[in-house]
């Protein structure tokens, strides 16, 4: 592949609460893809084009707050985040990636518009760039491929 | 490259009342792409991957939910949907799509979120695979990517 | 049977998006009966009682629309009306139908009331002579019944 | 005529509060047809496909509950019920019908949505087979119909 | 006094559920007038206008419900009632009210729109000649003032 | 008569905007009984008691407020009001007679609850020691009899 | 054992509308418990501590207030309440619990935070010493021993 | 009369869906007037200062949607539009409309606002440079004369 | 010009609040039109149908209730009126015209829909003739051309 | 004291409706201190600087708005303003401040959020330079002191 | 006693934000146990049926969230948790609890329904077999019994 | 100055998430004060009146409640606490904050009013003695001159 990357090359993707589960149970409903498969694809496709990308998980929102805040002084330039719970309950992560004013992309693994009523609202997708919701793990990769703006 | 089709093969591409008009006005804020444009760098992605990819616009809702009747009998086996103002009014088209029973993508240009109240709320969202906004043209790509379940 | 219409004589039935493919397909779920075995049983009826009945599907809410108007001239005097997924949305079928002044009754396959609750509301119910929901293909035949005012 | 029941054969049709009024007053808006007159003419009708019907009325919603207990074990079949006010306050008689589990259509003799607000709320519609609404004590004879599954 | 009776003659006065418990308890907060005092003095009061009036307690809807529509045949004029907790839940009641056509005053004890909001929404203030709340027991001797139109 | 005033002996009665327009037009309809009739026929009833009834109407938000404020310092012990149009929007009413803290009683001509719904809700109600709302000009004469507790 | 109940001494169980119905049918649903070995199990458990307990089961709203307003001089010190229905619809036996101003636990067997949405508002809870909800017929045992503040 | 015309020269107007039943029917209510009459008098307006008014009437949304992108290319320099029906459910109109970027007021023959409570949102007002409502045809004119800027 | 005046020959202008202000700061956005230009203008066209204009400011609610009052006696056949921020808030005002019976319309220089969601909702439409708002001080030269029924 | 004022030095401070009784009852409560206390107090603050305060309070909504509209010409720059009651009624004292455009702090003397929920909306504070609730007299000289920017 | 678990046999115990207050305040109002007294009385009950339990408190709803998800591995086979502020706010925990299947019972110290409105949603309710509210820390006792199925 | 503390003696101001950027970045925009130059200047005021004021911030939600519940026992007599993003979110801060039961003020930098609707309510207000919002860093000041109740 001739795959080139004209976007941002400093990438940061942050998983939120409960993500570090992922694979650990019932592999025939959620696959048997680990937080790490997902995080490894992630470090593949970044390198074919030379860009770098960084992960972090937490349960704690105060930790994902801070290492939002981190990203203002540590080169990245563009964020993919999974806030999965605090979607729809942090102010604070909100308030922090618009402290930073790094672009960001919303992803979300399930369909969050066929589940409870409580998640069809998010503190994030007004500020985002763009929000990819229902895709699985595919999701990220997509989100990594607008942000490298990787061409085929 | 060494992409692989392990996905759909024959793929409608459906986009919504006033699509037409993309690129044609204001290249400065919306680009210069038109829906042709669009339309022909999907199609060169399938080809890639030896897959089908056909396109419909219309303005007209009732032409748009016999297009999805259509595809219950003409082999498509993944539609990908920008529903553009009929997202939020149209249950004629989200019937169609109920009927035929194919997986979809919903795919908006711009952030829905980030837009009017009235423009949170979609009659496509809760039955789609998933959803993808706010990534522009590059939206309909990381879809049919998905489509095709292309690995690259 | 000795039935006699006292009722209406001209009898218009209309049918809105996507019952065309009624019969279609997953005949084990909703059937074998198409809307032609529909309209076709009515029009027996209709017969037995020397009355008359036409009928109209469209996809189209304009060509509804087209068909209500047309009903003010041309004899109709009676409406039953399956608005399907405009029942939620058209308010333009609703301000023919108050212009014609011919009464009806809006009848639904399923029961709308066990459904999303976006089907809840019709936009036709109040101004109906009466509404049938959930009694199948059944329901036409009751309101055909009731619009002849036939007595067995 | 050469009509047959191939439906239900023991009919329960219940009639909710103030009911018992109908014909008593002001025959000139409500017709002279009591709630007699409409219980008459529906065992006519049943009788004519050999099947039975037995009906009841109270003002009490504990002995609406009862009755419909009841119901669990006399044989009934099919219910058709005229629930009145009880229709927009009645959790009992929900739960009540919910326990026996035999089907049932809601009748009102009036069209519910074109009047007050607090009556287009019905807590039986969701878990009935269906609903006739509008059509006077024609709705009975119509549901009677139905449960009978009388073919003309 | 020269009072004179230009109003009703034959006046019911309708009590709702617990108002039986008047007076049978706590007369520090509530007074010793019991139910039977208030409609002794309601008798005295009509008595000297040579007027009628009767009363009906019950902590039953449906014998509330049986006497409101008793008094369609029996004389009654006016009727005072107070539906109690049956104001914010009875539509049987309402829809009994409605049907005998006899006009009626409403009258609460207490203040209902100084208590919890459930209370502010009567189902009869609407079809009321009028409404007097929070004056205690005198409020139903100016309901019966009214009705009889004494002039004092 | 022998009636006796054991309530209160200097009572304001307020009429809110609008009232000054009583028994100008439309007689057939309001009937020709004035706000100067009304005043004179609570004047007498007062009077037979010897207590004493002052009146004051406005058009001006501003002329009430200060009229209920001096009431805190001429004598007055009960308020009757009508704050008519001022009932559904003036908090600076409410300020006024929760800071004289003189008990008030809210009347109304018509029946609020009959008519437009932002008419359904008081800033006085909640406040106030009762509401007699419907019963027209005869409300004011049965809230002094409450206010003078007079005893037939 | 060496329970020892330093709590009520007279508790009232009361069952609300259709739960006469328990164990009567779908034993491998709702288990072989009739109410009848419910109030079995709950007086051996009283018994053990030389407490009285008696039980009352109704459909009917109004025998519930009685009995409620009875308990006011029977020398009931506890009630144990299962509204069932009328958790959501009865103002008049919140009102008779208030009234009697005994202390309760509400009690339901099935989790009604899971269930329909009507469903998920108390008028009791608010009042309730405290509510037991989705433990099944070992809720009525728990409030018992709290009653009874049982200590083990 | 000494009009000049300082304002748009080619004008578009644009009439909804049922608008083409004017004056077909109850005269005696809606006037003599048909749409055609409307078009004469706004043509003679406009010729007056020799400006060029075209007219547009469908009830079909799609092409309500294609009229207005065609007015990007053609001209047009002012909209008058009454949307009717579609003023509450075409988002798809809307769109057109801030496509063009074509000033644009909206008029209603009758008052909106007057009507049934979903006729009082409208889809296309916040967008408008005006709205003329309730005023019947004059409405148009008026509004003509606003885009004309004509002072007479 | 030919013009007639075929319709009101006496004609009230109210401005609400904060319209004195008019044309007095930042002419380069509101205009260098004051008030007085405004009401000058009007009086120019009515003069030349030979019909007579007055005009009325206000900052105070009750002043503009006295001249909407006065209006009934002083020969006024139509009132054209902006409310300005008295539209949202003064039901006073709304009973006063509702009082006078006299026809108005409800004029607003700014599109009130295109600002915050409060003024979305106006006390006086519903009672209108009919509402223009958004088209500056031309709204009230169309009102009023309106109101005298000036052929052109 | 060294203060020093770099900010405003023409301060206007506005008293809503009812202040004026502020200190005239129930000083155990309120305190002793009046309106002209408070108003002492503030002078001898910007005294202190030399800074020019003025006061003005009115029950009256119109003067309220005449006095916020001859700030525009009166060298006022900044204006503290408590509006009591009309905080969350007048849309007129809004648009007054709005067409001013002077800085202004809205100041409560109790704190709004803990009383009655209509308090809790207040058609100024979007608006405001910022907001000081709660703080009873000494929110004014706060207030003062922000607008004086004194540095102590 | 005879006691017999029948149920759970490890069981964790999960107390929530501000909870490690318990007792060490105002012990005339919450009284004098502290939560090492609650959990001994646990531990206590537990040993007697030879069941095992642990305890976790914390304020930091990433160490419950951790907590939660540890209980997938280390045996626990029933949860006990008062999530207190958590309750309203915890999509996280929520998603952990869901994540690890593990039935559990919600239980608050407090009757959650007679305090802010706020507190009548929990983002538990519906996931948990059941809920236990305002019967203070014999809430914890009952629920255990519950979880080891104990009968005495 | 003569500035006499006759407050609180020790104050504990907390800063809430994100808090921790001030002046980091934007210095063009929110200045170059740092939390560190806030912290600074209202240390020097305290020390002014001899009074002692201890920090602190956190991203944590947690140790937020930490903090706070030490204050208990530390001899904080006043709080000062500006809860950023978790004043919309934190029910554990509240209850922290009730359970120490130390009078606080609520300060914001930004006027919460005029940003996003979810800013609009506070889980704070109600229960602190006052809130400052709008004001800057100047805000902090205030407040702590509030608690001190220095006179100048």
């Amino acid at each position: 592949m001739n795959t080139k990357n004209t976007g941002a090359t400093n990438i940061l993707v942050i998983h939120g609460p409960n993500l570090n589960l992922l694979g650990m149970r019932e592999p025939e409903i959620y696959g048997h893809e680990s937080l790490q498969d997902i995080n490894r694809e992630l470090s593949r496709l970044a390198n074919k084009v030379h860009a770098g990308v960084v992960f972090f998980q937490s349960n704690a929102e105060s930790l994902l707050v801070d290492r939002i805040q981190q990203a203002m002084t540590d080169g990245t330039d563009f964020i993919i985040i999974n806030p999965a719970a605090y979607t729809h309950t942090s102010v604070a992560m909100r308030d922090a990636l618009a402290a930073v004013r790094i672009p960001f992309i919303e992803v979300h693994l399930s369909n969050i518009f066929s589940r409870e009523t409580f998640r069809h609202h998010s503190y994030f997708s007004d500020m985002a760039v763009g929000v990819i919701s229902g895709l699985g793990s595919k999701g990220y990769e997509l989100a990594l491929e607008y942000a490298l703006m990787i061409r085929r």
